[in-house]
């Protein structure tokens, strides 16, 4: 069985056919990749500065809340994201958070001083399949070292937080894709970050085609275990947008998630996040009125069509960018080009 | 071209392949189809008694609010319906939720009196393009004929709320479906019933084929207008299953719609309902503390699988069903058969 | 027991105290009252213009969702309205709702043709006490009539869709009040307009004084029935707001009711919304994008204050302005006046 | 100025007038006083079983989401609670769901292995004004003390996670209380316990009274400094009551809230969560099916009302409870009593 990298849908990928070609974005990783501990932190800066200082709408989306995140309230009740986007194992988002906090402090020493308080905001998949998880090994060094190597240029697979991510029974992880789209005669950017760690391979499905049962029969290895799986889908945009309607764009994610073979499992927590890079926020207002611009809300549907496709290329993405992992006790979970060879 | 109707998934469908598979649960129609008037409307009941004394639990979910129904608010606090699901043309839900309120109090003269008010529930598409929407000709005379109507087997397609309605830019309208799952160890059904009125037609996908842009070509006249659709989106089933649970499962009804080309477009208003004929919840209950029973919630994955898979299959029964139609101005809709056949 | 009728909070009044010292709102009602049928139709006009064309941005909160209102959906998902707010009894919903749609056709043919559909925004409370709501006597034609009549200057108390509404089992119905609040250096207005119809007597309290249970014992005559009633809260301000925001003051009107002894009864559908009139979203927008103001979150503390006070204010102010009134099967609610004088 | 204790509302209070007076529930402090640090932690046990394993049903619900909780995506998702519930400072949630996490694996070894992962709960308030919060002091080990020590006597005010908070610009914390109420006919007890840290000294209102500003003149001394402060509500009942229900119930503390002076103020985290400990839901289920009891939901208003008093003596009883404290900077906060005194 051969298997060639679909291009998803009609629209044209940026540079990168991935979330850095927003401008400005870039994503780092610190990766634990050693016997039982096979996990890590990503991290997506949403802009070069201190998003602090200078925050940027945000709007987040459940669709299935079997999860663990910390910051989805804030983000929802005033619209903003103040750090970066951090994704790791559900076990380490306490600590991920404390490495937040910890970091804001560092550039702004004044929060929880005459400053308020700095929202963390950590999404979180189980990779406890490959990843010994009980042994906590992610460490706010880990976020410092992730955060330290964003760039632009970043890999995808088993790596950062997609370390010991199953996905479809295969090896899942991080992927990414972007899209460029076109609303109201300007060119915009829309990209996608997942965090992959959903499905049952019977369900797999590449391009419309349902290549899982054939996979499924290939390796005959297959126990069907219910889903424990998740899925976090990132989505960044230069469009100028404001809250609500990057929950618009955020609820699209769903439909590129569907298209893979998802269910939405009851046991995979299933979220979405959107933030535009448009305009920032700033935490101290020059003056009392903010002027801001946002795209007309029906010339929305090129940007949602791109978020669709997006979403679904970055999962098919991250199946074919990672490698086949071996983790605890002997567990391990082949790349989908190893099941497709055939191999064990 | 060639078109034969697919079965979408694994599951095996129903005897009838239709919501009316949940046993109870009937569907009437009233169809209005002279010249420039093409619309309808119809009713589904959830079960042959009075669902104002026997209310039954419910819940439902927005995928893309571009809609004016009435109902959700009553229906996501007290988590049950008390009236038929009625379904008709967007400029004539304040006419049949006047209908319903009536046909509730002829039943119980008590409604406004010693009792509280009923909740009524409607739901709309836009069939504008073929339907002389302006002239409101749907009365509450339509929704008797309607209720009266209601039984197991029922037609799909251009009848009904479906009559005027158009999907992927072709006739679209009633469609259903039905599959059986197993869930710890029971077989349970669950059924689909959709007024499908949304997509443009180079998004057509049919059980994973992109066959929108083949059509198209075939037919070189689809202008690319802004989508003005919607789906309504109606679930049964026969697992005894709370409020909370049968929102899970009207979620994953946005699952099966993207599989069709969807991306919830911005003007279409895309509503899910979900509703469980396994109990009843009494008006003037007996006793003070109810007794119900509900499926663990990590038993629910087959009943999503059937959601999706029911939603998808209901959709493209719709387009197989429906008939080639013609309405107001001369304005006409080519069934998918007649499409793929290259009739003009 | 005589009463003063307080001043709430420490916020000053608009000129008229009303929803209309917001400047550009205005109100006007249709009254019924022969006998049985004691009802009618309240709207609140955002401006002078049309809000189809011009629509203004909205969002709405549900304390207590035993309720029947239409248009919330739309509201939600694209934040604005686009039709005055009406206001009637529970059974009238469908009336009203397809009046609103043909108001607007009649000024913009269009609509349901080339331009989409229009979202109708109704909101109810339950008069069955004093009215014959099942009389459905409340037409299209009211709906007109209250449209024209919309002025700076309306009538408070047993008047429009207030005229058969029951608050504290007395007689409720119109309320409304402003207050002025600074923020950022600039002075807005914060206007409220109520229609009151909710809450048992022995919880009235007024001012933060608990007078329920003392014109109780005065009265002697109070069923101990559960409450069935409602309330509507709408909120202008000329304050540069998004929905997001709009939606944070909308939920402020929780505390304002709660102060007057609401508990957000079972059966009392309680519901919020909040308008802006600082901008308008054009129908059809000249450029694809929309350059907006709005306050810094950070400032808006002084306009939540304005909204639970003059909420307050407005629910106290109808009970103030209500006279008794008899109406169907001899069902009679003494004003607050006419109860703390002891009249029977 | 002389003060003395209200009790709230016309229902009685349980024999504790504490959560605990719901049967089976249980409160343990970890305190942290020595100079800067004025901090800690406070754990609720729902019962006194592992809550991993006998999960309870419960609900939250968001007044002002200016908050850093961990948890409530769970919660939404699947209407259960599966650990202890903890409150604790902002910058410690990361700390304290790390130590959740662990003291439920301690349990329950194969949480991560063949279960999938645990929901950590906790809930958070800014305490740093009294506190140098950013010396992070609260440890998993103070989560471990505050846990062993629960019980159903425990102290208030400035203890736990109460420690540094502030209220109405005087010293917060923890407060407690409990009502019994009937319905249908039964006996229940609904009991809530607050983190009390917010509010500006001239809103304060003691059942009803508006004492704020004649504190402030005594004191002369309350900079209007923008609040920054929180509420975390917990509510227990021995009710039994779907996840529905309890939100319902959640919805009700926002009413006791904002008559104790509270406008949800903008920075404020305002938020409650409700939990009945009538049923169980066991994580490994001896069957598919589970068979519970709710009361109807027309009985709930007595319900409703223990929800509003009981939270708004809880607040009231933090206020009397709490000592004057002195922490970092030589900040201070008067206890009410002294306040009231004319105390410096």
């Amino acid at each position: 069985m051969s298997l060639v990298l679909p291009h998803i849908g009609r629209l044209p990928a940026g540079p990168l056919n991935a979330i850095s070609d927003v401008a400005g974005v870039t994503v780092g990783h610190a990766t634990l990749a050693q016997g039982a501990v096979q996990t890590g932190v990503t991290v997506i800066r949403p802009h070069g500065g201190d998003p602090f200082r200078d925050k940027v709408p945000a709007a987040a989306v459940v669709f299935n809340g079997f999860g663990k995140s910390i910051g989805l309230v804030q983000v929802q009740e005033l619209g903003v994201l103040e750090t970066p986007v951090a994704l790791t194992n559900t076990m380490s988002v306490g600590s991920i958070a404390t490495a937040q906090v910890i970091s804001a402090i560092q550039a702004n020493p004044e929060i929880g001083r005459s400053e308020p308080t700095v929202n963390p905001l950590v999404f979180e998949c189980n990779d406890g399949y490959l990843n010994d998880i009980q042994a906590m090994a992610v460490s706010a060094e880990h976020y410092r070292q992730a955060l330290a190597s964003a760039a632009p240029g970043f890999e995808q697979g088993a790596v950062g937080a997609g370390r010991g991510m199953s996905c479809f029974d295969l090896k899942g992880g991080i992927g990414s894709a972007s899209r460029h789209a076109s609303a109201g005669g300007m060119q915009y950017c829309v990209g996608a970050l997942v965090l992959a760690n959903f499905g049952k391979l019977a369900a797999l499905t590449l391009a419309g085609q349902h290549i899982g049962n054939g996979l499924r029969r290939l390796r005959q290895t297959t126990p069907d275990a219910p889903e424990m799986g998740s899925i976090i889908m990132i989505i960044a945009t230069d469009a100028p947008l404001d809250a609500r309607q990057l929950g618009r764009l955020a609820t699209r994610c769903g439909v590129g998630l569907g298209r893979t073979g998802s269910i939405y499992g009851h046991g995979s927590g299933d979220l979405a996040l959107a933030f535009s890079t448009a305009q920032t926020v700033p935490s101290r207002p020059g003056s009392a009125i903010r002027q801001s611009a946002s795209l007309h809300d029906n010339l929305l549907d090129p940007l949602f069509e791109a978020v669709v496709d997006s979403t679904e290329q970055a999962i098919v993405n991250a199946l074919f960018a990672a490698q086949t992992v071996t983790g605890r006790d002997g567990h391990r979970r082949l790349s989908l080009r190893d099941a497709a060879a055939g191999l064990p």
